[in-house]
């Protein structure tokens, strides 16, 4: 699935109860139109009003199951920031108040500027839904037994797959993809541009660098014997973005996560000014200060209780509930 | 300037070059409308793609001086997901593709539901293009020595006014807005909510903890003297927003910042799910791995290399970078 596969057909949704065909607008000759102006809503699974997104769970008329639609609102494009786009004459303005150098309005901008990015998931499965729903999270506390008694027996008996990890390191996968390659069993590493980034795109720059070792899980397996592994990730990494995308080191946040998503060490490149999903201080590590505090105490991760969040129906949650660790949040409705 | 401010009158935008002056339409009696539709882009200041969000600077038609409009797309309203909004017969729809139970589309909504939130500035000044304006920002590296020789006589130099921060500790000011106070002058602190937070929504709920002791002026300064006072902001911070709140002690995110905004020592306390400004590993940290820093080592923040960011145009910015630590951007067109 993907966002870029852009057709050129305006249709009008088909109204469920005069099913009329009009094959003059029907180019796409598509069978399988969704009829948009009948569904319903049911709930609202989440709200993202920072990003302008909408979750909804609900039913098309007259057709079982249930979907999903989600909406975005699209980001400005400069063309429409012109007399043909937002400044038409056509343009509507409602003021809610000037005061001195200060105007606040709202504006209603021609039909053709106003498309909000719309995805159906129809039929949509538990699955689905669980995936998009608001989720109660939780910061956990890691001390390293817990770490040791907890979250590593967990890992072990998980055994998530990581023959994609290595499909890449050997060259089987993607391997048009890779930006640099330094091909040292021991302080070697990849590095590719995130699956998120469309590796154009500057002020969105994510890569990845994966580590050649097969060994080192995460962060918490980091110790001075590893130091020249991650400097020569930090100095590599950044001289190969700066030769290839023009943007300075100094302009990059460079850091690992804990949890990471997968469990063979990798660590991600992105432009500072990019609010990249995840970059938040309960999530992430720079990788400058994970090699400062190695510097300063060899075993820090061996002895450093790591915070990390978790969302209540992840299986290490039940774990650390039972131990009594942390509590799921009553659902009592408030006033 | 607030945004609460509504009034309700739907004006048409006058037209430069027939100025015919609708009085049906104008209730407002506004002689000082702003007539957008006259609104020329010279420059996109920042496009904020993930918020949605623009910044344009300008000039109107027939008018000295430049003005600066800041376009935001709203967020969807509950009331708006209904037969009599988005998922109105009126609504058109552009499909991109369809693919087994994805589809993916544009859907153009009836007008009503299309508002932009508009702010403009005019006469706009260079301190608001400079407000508003991309800049360049850089991750510097503080070592010890650095914060030393570099930030520190800064620091001195500029001698910040704290008068705000002592009328708050002293009850002159924001009385009223006191979530909790614990008035030991070693290990009391009081906490407000912060001037961002409307006081009422837990989706983005954010209160300060400000230390009652005057001489601590940021993480830079801990060491083993202060775990009871952090230990105590912690806990009793916890207690007080879920007793008045009703948000559980797991679901906050609880740090500092460096640098601080402000060199009197304060602690953040946001909803974890709340994407404040401010809260990414570059610049936030955690209070809880303070704590177990200065545990695990009593002079951690003594000894550590702290990272922080800043913009081309910081006076600190220059001082780091007359002493070679960080470059401006060489701006040098791509391609």
């Amino acid at each position: 699935m993907s966002d870029g596969n852009l057709q050129s057909d305006v249709l009008e949704t088909p109204c469920a109860k005069k099913p009329k065909i009009d094959h003059e607008n029907e180019k796409n000759g598509n069978d399988n139109q969704i009829p948009l102006n009948t569904f319903t809503p049911t709930k609202v699974l989440s709200n993202n009003t920072n990003r302008k997104t909408v979750f909804l769970l609900g039913k098309f008329k007259d057709k079982s199951g249930v979907a999903i639609v989600i909406l975005e609102k699209n980001a400005f494009k400069e063309e429409e920031l012109s007399s043909e786009g937002y400044f038409s004459a056509e343009t509507r303005v409602h003021t809610f108040f000037n005061n001195d150098i200060y105007g606040n309005f709202e504006c209603y901008p021609i039909s053709k500027i106003n498309g909000v990015k719309t995805t159906v998931i129809y039929p949509a499965t538990d699955k689905h839904i669980a995936k998009y729903s608001k989720q109660e999270v939780h910061i956990v506390l890691e001390s390293p037994d817990c770490y040791k008694n907890l979250t590593l027996p967990h890992l072990q008996k998980e055994q998530f797959n990581l023959q994609w990890v290595y499909n890449i390191l050997e060259g089987k996968s993607e391997a048009d993809r890779v930006v640099y390659d330094n091909k040292c069993e021991k302080e070697g590493f990849v590095l590719v541009p995130d699956l998120k980034w469309d590796g154009l795109t500057k002020e969105s720059l994510y890569l990845l660098a994966i580590v050649r070792q097969r060994n080192i899980k995460s962060l918490r397996d980091l110790n001075e014997t590893h130091l020249p592994l991650l400097k020569r990730i930090r100095d590599e990494g950044k001289k190969a973005i700066l030769d290839k995308y023009n943007v300075a080191g100094s302009q990059l946040r460079i850091y690992f996560h804990y949890q990471p998503s997968f469990y063979h060490l990798h660590i991600h490149f992105t432009y500072l000014q990019h609010e990249a999903p995840g970059i938040y201080a309960e999530k992430s590590h720079l990788l400058d200060t994970v090699i400062n505090n190695i510097e300063i105490m060899n075993d820090y991760y061996n002895k450093a209780t790591l915070p990390f969040t978790i969302r209540e129906m992840d299986p290490l949650f039940n774990i650390y509930e039972t131990n009594g660790y942390v509590e799921k949040i009553k659902r009592i409705v408030n006033k």
